[in-house]
């Protein structure tokens, strides 16, 4: 699991005076690629040996409110693999609440955007840092 | 149904040369005001009687992608109703192509952000409205 | 000059209950894209013909704050030429009110972002939409 | 001085590959977030008085572009004061090289967002941390 601080900023909020419930996925990208980096897989060196992980699904339950200033913490961690994909899920929280639950899924895909099957190296790195879900 | 053309900015797109996965959420709040607009329950109305919608839960399916200039079209539809809530169903669509299927849920909250049942003429209106998700 | 009506959203407001100070340049960009397809010289066709119009300056004033589902006028036109690049000038309105008034500059460059003259169909039809800045 | 460091995100990216124009306004915020926390005077704290800094103008050059993962530099200083706002100055590096050079004015005003001189402790604060453009 990797654990990233992020302020809040003015513009991260709405005129509810909280987060706007579509910048969390920002968040949640901050978070992925600071897990990956953590495990030794860089994006950017991913994406150098011409292979991608975009996003073909989104999930997210909010239950409290980010507000301006709030020092929020994104745990992020890799809670399912398959033969081409990866499910990461997110915890965000403030002072130890929980603010909002999500989840992504990604497919392994190649400069055509196609998905394909892991590189070994890859997939083995993954497998080690697989983690339960909640 | 409402039906909301979105033309694709600059701002809207990411390095991968597509629309970032965050984004999409600004294009259903969007949908979504006009869609309350449509059916006669501006949302500026609803927060001048002192009732919010937040949002609780976000689900996006993302299947292809929009690009720079794409001319795509947000339909928002109600498909579900409770006594204090409404879900919300979305479809992205580009020349017909079905890019992005998304639903949220929203609770009917006053100013202390409690949930509150609907009042009698927003409940019926809504009722009125409500559509089978496909 | 182009005009383009664009509708706040709450993901365009902030806490302070107005439109964030960075969100204009998402505007001035709507506007500068609607004032060349206006003209005849879509972005899109621009840079398939290999070419790009970054940004290298951007200045704006700040006169009164436009606010959540304010339909808003984004005026754009061309106050500037060079042989190389070009100057907009933006008013962003709100019912004949003027809230903001910007001004960016483009230098005209190719693949390599290196700076070239325009050719000469550019450079005749841009100068034929010169407009003063008032 | 205040010297903040923001990884770059696909979120702050646009297709060209570069961090769009109007993102850097974002870290222009947060660099006098920071800046203003760092001699002593949180932006919360000035807001819990009924004060607010709106921004009235902006101004930025782009010289060149911060890219997907970069780690950069926001370096914010306060380069000017009257009775009643202040200047803030921008440098956004990456590795000693400058991408971006800014300046935002910001009126000092109260809860009807009335310009107002600065209480003594705040203006005997921010004159001694004022620095000059370079």
């Amino acid at each position: 699991m990797n654990s990233l601080t992020i302020r809040i900023a003015y513009a991260d909020t709405d005129q509810m005076g909280v987060v706007y419930y579509g910048n969390y996925f920002t968040f949640f990208e901050r978070g992925r690629t600071e897990w990956l980096r953590e495990i030794g897989l860089e994006y950017t060196k991913i994406e150098e040996r011409g292979f991608y992980f975009p996003v073909i699904y989104a999930e997210c339950k909010y239950i409290a409110s980010a507000k301006y200033d709030d020092l929020i913490t994104v745990e992020t961690k890799l809670t399912g693999i398959t033969a081409a994909s990866i499910t990461c899920s997110y915890k965000v929280k403030c002072a130890d609440k929980i603010l909002v639950s999500a989840t992504t899924k990604h497919p392994f895909v190649n400069k055509d955007l196609k998905p394909v099957r892991f590189p070994k190296d890859i997939r083995e790195l993954l497998e080690k840092h697989l983690e339960k879900e909640e």
